[in-house]
């Protein structure tokens, strides 16, 4: 029987939620070379917190994550807090040598990203971030078809993530739309993931400039005795910016919260000299690809539905056909973590792509500031 | 300068106004081997018609078509009445030596088709009927395909003629609901259609079972000085059929009116051994395109914009990726038409494919009648 | 705790995998009124049998579906194995005191599955047929906006389950091709998906005329020393077939395996007089809909994201936006099928439900054989 | 019988032969206040000048413009010719008292358009641009949804407008592909539309910041006796910008000629705090809509097919469900400006329009050169 890991999952929210089935799925329909034990879940509120570990499938629950990462026994602590506690967190179990996978983003500055990389890289322990929408088969398909050549040079990117749950005014004020808990509003949380999915597919960014602006200031305190009982928006609604590559692309970016009719619309389109990719995560089973070099007259962007067992991850799940959600993104994750610890390296992408990551959104932040096009550090 | 080609057109309503647009376009966008002149628009109420032809662009106007296909100066007479009066107008102008042009269906009977396409052959002018459909770019790429083997042996196609016009039962009567002036209801108007395409593209049918349904068997007399003054409809708001053809292949097709949000959904999907082609009127400059063949994991429709140079019609109108609409199908027609004229034979689709047609209609009404299978006639 | 259902499952192939990974997950994402214990997983070849009961998760292997079902710790038979064997072990079971959950088709027969129903009936049990299309949240909202009349009487369907996983002529034999295995072969795979879902949403058939067709007649036997060894097969490659249901409805229905490009192609649009819906089970997550009654000008048909927490068995998941797959409408089934028991009912669809699907699907066979339209029986 | 408008063309490529069609079509389709008269086309190259006068339908032909507009029998002056002629002629045109229809971009360099539209206001003749795409009809119903409030307080616009025509390297020098004859190159071919459609919709942009790239920066000499002999671009082959409107909203701008795939993608999509709406001139007739107040769980866009009697121009052509084309957006230009000349009004959109736009266009070239945000000047 293959090792053994231990893991402990920190907070049970949405992300929790998801990192936990990932477990149980990983198991179930992949060839593992280690066993992940679902061992200790930790996060707040004894009963809610007993009811998860329970219903998710956890030997233990904990509710002090500070005794979590002092457990001997565990080997992987897996983060799915608010963003603001990333830092912290990562950097214990860091100090206690267990490996770390951290949902995005990685921190909510550069600065605390950088300590997490180096602190991870001096450890020596396999680091990741939950960049999950890289592991839709689809972006794979995307990536295999840039990176052996096939689209030629690549030229443009075009990536939105766009959504729509706080259109109504009234929705109530949560930790997201505070700058301490999460850093930053849609930039942090939604162009994270463009930013990446663009660093994946078509290199890295040098040069950015772009604007962030909050459209409603103010939101209703959440079980507040009264309904005016307001409290102050301090993150953006909207992030846009345009992006320079270091091969020599150009890029635009949105990312909102308030694109009404637009539930989850992580998109991209990338165009190269010898063809393009189209890709939406709201469709996530299908790549559009455009070959420059099919014959003239029969031209046209093929429908690929990237369930078939030749593409990657689709052949552990269903025939030919029979689409994934998004739930399966975050298993392809743990397997690329768990893969990662047993080979002792670094998973891809890990804690320098979660750093480079935070490096761009920073730097569009201070385009937001000057009105002008800023650098991204190269650490 | 070319041969001039001297036009009576009778009728000027929907067709009739088509027709009249088409002959303005072909000499605009078209090399054309021979010149058409629009000379006389022929059609009942004075005001009207004469409105009709000076906007339309018609040098006369003429009341009467039988005085109109005794004109010796008339070179082609273009029927866009309603159907019951399509056999007497043609068999009067064949017989005056005229080309004719028909709108579809050819007749309101197999017997009176197999007249005009006897009558027509005899006196050796060129007959057309106005299948307007199989001009669409598309449709004529999907041809080619077909015809040179590319999707390799057909097996199946399934084609609709979805409309909604008549979905709310206040729709008054208008002489397509009755079957001695239309012949048959969404059965000749819309299935005619759907079988021109299939012999285009599949080949000859030769037995049908199906049924047809009138849903709604009344409608308010239109202009009735009471609401309540109704009428009874004699013909089918729908008709199903399920068809097999000479090479094997298999179809099942449906044409209605009652489709609701199906505004003109005239569709078709064929599979071949190597390939499939999908259509739809609605989006008429696609042709969607499976090839059987394109390499494992690259596999996937082609949304194949049939806008180019180098595709049937397209290069005629606008640069690449500018598309064309409903009416321009006409004026291919016309194009065909005035070649077949030139070249001194039938143009395609003729009165031959018009009374195959009709014999397909007929077997689909005998089916329905007798609940079986029914051979369609070889004439 | 609430009551334990302890489950034993026989076959452990596609569907036993799908079934497997239901009981894990209905029991994460559900709140239970019982709790699934995955406790025997039954089969063929030890090895294999070994290693999918580690993998998918049950506590014990059994190779004698016989002894299983004998087992009086055991409430629940749940059968995923070739259809040739659903009658007897289903009879066993539910002989045994067992609920039952079988996969579709119920039998190779009407006259198996009439035995079937009927012994299930008189025992008591609660049984289930798993059509598990029924289940995606889309087809779900289908039939509340159906049921509840907002789409007016309904009066077509058009129902295509199009595959293409043997377009190759080399693709090997396997016991779907043999009548005597299998039943039929699209008929009974495919179309009886379609047969279920138009009796969820339209109501039941009542007579039928169609045909079916075996285009590939011979096909390479599976591990046989020379490629030329052929096996023949005995089942249709494609079935088509017209129906005319009780509330007066009319529908077309194709099933086939040799639709190049069409990897799972589960479709159906429904029309009635005050709207429409579509679906597609490719793109499972939308339902399309159309209402007759928005206002004129902004009519159209709307892309419903079946994601949101108001929808069936959505707020189960994910928030809005995030979409699921094929294998969830099996942990909806799990869920069906536990409350069943749990309220000491037959969950719906049940054994009743698979009998009328067969006897429709036979009703198809003796009218290929006939050529006429055949009444569906009442029982 | 009405006045007549004898109109002079110059120009017969493909914006010629665009206008001469609109012109033909106009009088057909449109009850017209006044009678275009297509009197006179005028172009270079005797030969093709002849038959293009010839088969378009123009009455004369004439070599020389000044020669043209100088003639007191022609009353519109409409300028289909390379940009950089656009200025002289028309102001020579305003001199002579003419009206003046001018394809886009206006001029050159806003100092060139804002020369222009001076003239034409104190001329007081009727000017106008032909930014044709504001005349789909899908285009005309977002702007009547968002200008009667029905999507709120408009947010967010992203517009692209995508075109791959010159992907090829080998594409030879053309006109547009240098600074002097074009102006710009993506950018005030490309972009100018879009921010056209941007002004419409959503309203002034004040402030911009972006950046042009030319990624193929030298081109074969078309028709050069060597295949080496080359000419360097000095356009851009791609812009990008952001912008910031007078209303708070934020737009994000892409022109590209490089993007494989994308023969003419014109599109946009706009978001409003109560709703949205997306458009593609590649299936112009189509407008998707998102009703933010539509019932929870009924929520979706909708695909209005923009061809009902109730949409604007629509009910001009063909009966519901018939679609148009590229070309008919140009009558509907026709209409609007003899609609204007009968009323003695600027039609919309007219020269200051096409200034305005100017500003915008040369903002963005400015920030291409400063790395700033760039204020767009008022005049």
């Amino acid at each position: 029987m293959s090792k053994q890991i231990r893991v402990g999952l920190v907070g049970y929210q949405f992300m929790g939620k998801a990192h936990s089935h990932a477990y149980r799925d990983a198991s179930m329909f992949f060839d593992l070379p280690v066993t992940p034990v679902m061992q200790v879940l930790c996060g707040l509120g004894d009963e809610e917190l007993r009811k998860a570990g329970a219903q998710y499938g956890w030997a233990e629950v904990e509710p002090d994550w500070r005794r979590l990462v002092e457990r001997p026994d565990i080997d992987l602590i897996d983060i799915c807090t608010p963003n603001f506690t990333h830092a912290e967190i990562a950097k214990e179990a860091i100090a206690h040598g267990k490996h770390v996978l951290c949902e995005k983003p990685l921190a909510t500055s550069a600065a605390l990203s950088r300590e997490m990389l180096t602190a991870a890289q001096r450890a020596g322990i396999s680091h990741m971030i939950s960049h999950n929408y890289r592991f839709a088969p689809a972006v794979q398909l995307a990536r295999q078809l840039i990176a052996s050549g096939r689209l030629g040079e690549i030229r443009h990117i075009r990536a939105t993530y766009l959504q729509d749950w706080i259109v109504d005014p009234n929705h109530p004020m949560v930790w997201r739309f505070k700058k301490e808990l999460a850093g930053s509003g849609a930039l942090g949380d939604l162009a994270a993931h463009s930013v990446d999915l663009a660093r994946f597919l078509v290199g890295e960014i040098t040069e950015v400039t772009g604007t962030l602006k909050t459209y409603i200031k103010e939101r209703p305190v959440a079980g507040a005795a009264s309904p005016d009982q307001r409290d102050t928006v301090t993150v953006d609604d909207q992030a846009i910016f345009l992006a320079r590559f270091e091969n020599g692309a150009l890029g635009t970016f949105e990312a909102t919260r308030l694109a009404a009719g637009n539930r989850n619309g992580n998109r991209f389109e990338i165009n190269g000299s010898n063809g393009s990719v189209r890709w939406d995560m709201e469709n996530m089973n299908y790549l559009h690809v455009f070959f420059q070099d099919d014959p003239v007259g029969l031209q046209g962007w093929r429908a690929i539905q990237v369930t078939e067992p030749v593409h990657p991850y689709a052949g552990n799940w269903w025939p030919a056909g029979h689409i994934i959600g998004y739930e399966h993104t975050f298993v392809h994750v743990v397997v690329e973590m768990l893969k990662g610890i047993h080979e002792g390296r670094a998973p891809t992408p890990n804690f320098e792509d979660g750093h480079r990551n935070q490096l761009v959104l920073e730097a569009v932040e201070q385009s937001d500031a000057t009105g002008s096009w800023v650098k991204v550090p190269n650490f």
